[in-house]
């Protein structure tokens, strides 16, 4: 099982936000673009991959949301099919107590959940990799079969986040000598994985 | 110089499609997202790099865009503002008489052009390389410094095209197990040749 999460620190949880101004929606066009590098492959998903997004912008943060490529039907992989998708699980997650979780959509849930208790969570049953520019070089290094693999947004991770992934054993990995991206490390952590375990 | 060329054989070449429904518009989200792909990193655009997508689709195709990274200022990373810079410059490129170019923004140029004319005259001066599901793996292939990668879309090549591009000396590489979309081999591609050249 391969899962991301991504932190968006500014992603908006209102279900109203603007399909036509999704960069103005806390730059959810970044976070509709990973969702959709992480799952989407030609003329499938990928199956056996999930990926959560945590929002935590204005007005009820957080939010996160799971999208799962075994049980994805009926999505496409632009930035406002996503979006609506987004949207739609926003709606249905307006009324969630903490750690409650709803599906929404096949393969898609809403949890009332932060980042946190997320990780702390994945770090129980996989391997947690945290992507920075200044890990180990994720050439060299050794993947379990069960990965989590953690993302901040543009703005970065928190210090103090930070410091919660050192504590729970997150290894930092790095993709490449710029610093790219969210959605493109999702790509070449996704490429990187599949020359192991198919290649 | 790093260029790519993409053809999008559907994607439309009349300025007034819906920014709306850009996978109604012959998959011109899949344009949008290659240029994205190609052209930004973290807080800066890629300055040594050109993408040319070439729309084949109705009303009046081949119209040939190109993007390029030194000189591209305004644009946004998302496909909306994307697909927005591409209608503007088919607007612009209403008149253009064959193999005419007129630019259209900071680093946006469009020209009334055939995919067979761009990867001919590339050929010349750069290291074409056509990147294909059973080419030679391409942490092994050696890179000149100016290359100029061609992409087909979700349709594929026609053979016609496939035989030119070997006829004029394109070496087929390919990324990885799987078959991916254009707009993922552009991001392991940029990896690729920022590790053999930054890294």
């Amino acid at each position: 099982m391969r899962e991301f999460i991504l932190r968006a620190l500014k992603a908006f949880t209102a279900p109203n936000f603007k399909l036509n101004d999704l960069p103005g929606a806390g730059r959810m066009d970044l976070v509709c673009r990973c969702i959709s590098n992480a799952l989407w492959i030609s003329n499938d998903l990928r199956r056996d991959t999930k990926i959560h997004v945590v929002l935590e912008g204005p007005p009820s943060p957080p939010k996160a949301i799971t999208f799962d490529g075994k049980e994805l039907r009926g999505v496409s992989p632009d930035e406002r099919n996503i979006a609506s998708h987004i949207r739609l699980a926003l709606r249905k997650g307006l009324g969630l107590k903490l750690n409650e979780e709803v599906e929404v959509w096949d393969g898609i849930r809403i949890a009332k959940r932060s980042f946190e208790s997320l990780v702390r969570e994945k770090s129980k049953n996989s391997q947690l990799i945290y992507l920075h520019p200044k890990g180990k070089d994720i050439r060299e290094f050794k993947f379990e079969r069960n990965v989590t693999l953690v993302l901040g947004d543009y703005i970065g991770m928190p210090r103090k986040t930070e410091k919660l992934l050192d504590r729970i054993g997150a290894e930092r990995v790095s993709v490449g000598p710029l610093v790219y991206f969210a959605s493109h490390c999702i790509v070449i952590v996704n490429n990187e994985l599949d020359r192991r375990w198919l290649g």
